[in-house]
């Protein structure tokens, strides 16, 4: 059997024949029911692992009444053993700074220092060792590796290099792939002409990055009379946003490109954060259960939901050994399945990949509703204007969804053309949410642009609804 | 003898002792005659490599009418071989995209493209191999432990991670050196603010980036209320300006940041471009001339000009295989000697580092000009507000040269102390110079501030001298 152990031993020369699907047919093929009893047994080494050389997990498991002798199954790990909130290791990094009482390995054994922004608040540092920095490399050669990248492909990475994991995993898998490296970066100002002219000139096979960046790059070279098709990218691979799971996204930039896009990443504390990732030949998100396992939870009880329903996914490290995650809770939201995938892989997967945040979710009427998916079904009408907002109010004891949606310049200026518009959107709503929605076409252009996370929302039933009864007042 | 070959092996797992000055003490001490003869025997193998492999030297040498058989001393390395310029490895770009009929290697072997920023034309590429790469990494951390870097250090690394090789290089040193790698970045918008958290945060005691980066960061942490002083940084090594060898800049960054301040670097073509560095004893810049061969030239004839002289550096890769350069003629102006080192390193050194461009020089009444030297010494006085222009203009037949310098405020708003500020900025250049010069003392903050690089020099002589006139006018 290929190599899995913990702490993992990989043969850095190996590469699968290039015609191989997969670069470890036995770990990605075996049946689930075989994975799980391996992944136990990772598990229970993991555990040890932590509880002896992690105080954190020690004071954490000891006050839950947990043991790393008392897992003997699945359900022992999602029953016994507490989720871990980033909140967690921040306060750990905070009490034993820099890296918290969860470094697991000698501090000179610290090989790449990475970290969250810290936009709000104290930023929480990643200390990765050496040898857990190659089994992120090895982990990310072999998700692309799936996607179909190659040795003689040229990969551009277009993401930040800074403390963001991103672009460094992606590097490093690139790397290991024996894939040529174009790590270009973004972020700094004039950049983007530039890399446009670089993709223009190198026609490298690959590019990763952001959807926002790739859609955003695809308007530069416009701009530039250059057609992004020319380009020749073959293969885009994405984290960092949901858009790419989106399929209006995912269409628009395979439209732009002519190139087949791919969603990859979990979370930056994850790395190798292309623990859930598409395939060249499965949609939405293969859960790669052997090198991290995620649990998708009910995001009350922590356990797991049932296959074909929704929750949040709860990581785990299987090989990590510096700062190894527990059951770290990502607060995003998801749906996960069990069925058979089109590349043979035997793993549970995200068929919409990796839609929202727990936070992000409003509850209408009683039905759960995801500004996600309504972006994505606004995406597929062609006379979409390019924004909209979303406005929850109450009349009488009535919860009101209004939706604020901008319409295309030619559609808004026919009466027509804007009515039908308007019930086109309507129809597609009362389809998705299951509920009826009040529609307002408004012209294009005329609602600020956001940046792809921000909150399109604007809850209005209790504390902002005299804040709006008064804006919209000024703005009459 | 340590490993020293053509292609280079090294042992990726060699260390020195920690207590050791030396990476390689016998390549680094030996007798200079001796190098020059192992050097030698390098260059004959470089070149009937490049000759081999590399359709641009073969065309021009062959028009040149070199053999690489012909190499007998390093004079008919200088006499034979012609130098290569930017603008012939643009020209090959051209005619063999993407990377120019000098790559030496297969396509296929290239592990990492970065290249020119290409402000001006076409930027040109850099396809480096994997065991290039290896080759780069192994230099720099020899010469990053010649700074007394040492694993156990953190190293933070704060310039842009995009096409230049600079802060790559850097962090493939201090990962090869065994140092915990910080790779922050630079040029985001924002990034300053957060980079002095994190270096507060984490106290690591390395610093990697540009002079007037440091410069900048310093300012931020003051801003923010932090003494730079407090991040405990003890090692800063600078590269891309002159400004680490300027006594003055030197001496006002490690008064700010209590560090010590190191320069190092040639050119991003010449990675390893660390190839030209202080190190932890010695001042200056030492030419490692067993990584890549440094001949300090006569701009017009490109032969060595003895040593206590002033010229051009001239380099040649010793341990590159992808792309080599052979006789890069770099444009940058230096001056070197051949004096015992107090490190004990049997090295030329350039006791100023690299203080400009030949192009950046000027002639007046005979004698030549450097911007630089001017910027170092106004930098050396209390008094000077931080910014100055030098006009040169004719009266009759005479080249006269004006500086228009600021004052700090107390010196501006006091007639006797501008007066006194005035004489002597003039005796501080009749000393440096030579020749008499023009001063007028100027307000504080009233000349625009410029990059690093800008040219601070108005050549008012011929075509700029109705110009000026007329901006005068206007200013008055």
């Amino acid at each position: 059997m290929e190599s899995w152990s913990f702490p993992p031993a990989y043969d850095e020369n190996f590469l699968p024949a290039p015609e191989g699907r997969y670069w470890f047919p036995r770990r990605e093929t075996m049946p689930a029911g075989d994975r799980e009893k391996a992944i136990l047994e990772r598990l229970q080494q993991v555990c040890a692992y932590a509880y002896e050389h992690a105080p954190l997990y020690r004071h954490k498991w000891d006050e839950a009444g947990f043991h790393p002798g008392q897992l003997k199954s699945l359900e022992d790990f999602e029953e016994k053993v507490p989720v871990l909130t980033k909140k967690d290791l921040r306060e750990a990094q905070e009490r034993h700074p820099p890296f918290g009482d969860y470094l697991c390995v000698d501090e000179n054994d610290v090989f790449h220092i990475h970290g969250t922004s810290g936009t709000t608040g104290r930023p929480t540092a990643f200390a990765i060792s050496g040898a857990d920095w190659r089994a992120i490399a090895n982990a990310h050669a072999r998700v692309m590796w799936g996607m179909g990248l190659r040795p003689g492909d040229t990969i551009c990475v277009a993401a930040v290099f800074s403390l963001y994991m991103g672009s460094w995993g992606a590097l490093a898998g690139a790397e290991r792939l024996g894939a040529k490296s174009f790590p270009f970066g973004a972020g700094v100002s004039g950049m983007s002409a530039r890399c446009v002219q670089w993709l223009n000139m190198l026609k490298p096979t690959a590019f990763y990055g952001t959807p926002t960046y790739a859609l955003h790059l695809a308007q530069v070279a416009e701009d530039e009379g250059i057609n992004p098709r020319d380009m020749q990218l073959k293969i885009m691979f994405f984290s960092g946003e949901p858009g790419a799971s989106i399929p209006a996204i995912r269409e628009r930039i395979e439209g732009l490109y002519g190139a087949r896009v791919y969603d990859s990443g979990s979370m930056a504390e994850m790395s190798p954060w292309m623990n859930v990732a598409s395939s060249a030949e499965t949609d939405g998100m293969l859960c790669w259960q052997d090198v991290v396992y995620t649990e998708v939870c009910d995001p009350e009880t922590m356990r797991r939901v049932p296959y074909g329903e929704r929750g949040t996914p709860v990581y785990t490290h299987l090989e990590r050994a510096s700062q190894p995650m527990i059951r770290l809770a990502s607060g995003d939201l998801t749906r996960w399945v069990d069925e058979p995938n089109p590349c043979g892989r035997t793993y549970p997967r995200l068929p919409h990949g990796i839609f929202g945040r727990i936070d992000d979710m409003f509850t209408i009427r009683g039905e759960n509703v995801y500004p996600s998916e309504i972006d994505a079904a606004l995406n597929e009408l062609a006379h979409y204007g390019g924004e909209h907002r979303i406005v929850i109010s109450r009349e009488a004891a009535m919860d009101e969804l209004l939706l604020r949606v901008e319409a295309d310049a030619e559609t808004f200026a026919n009466t027509d053309g804007a009515a039908r518009f308007c019930t086109e959107v309507e129809h597609q709503l009362q389809k998705m949410l299951g509920l009826r929605t009040a529609v307002e076409i408004v012209e294009p252009g005329s609602i600020p642009r956001t940046d792809f996370k921000a909150r399109r929302v604007i809850d209005d039933r209790a504390v902002f609804h005299q804040m709006q009864t008064q804006l919209d007042e000024e703005n009459r």
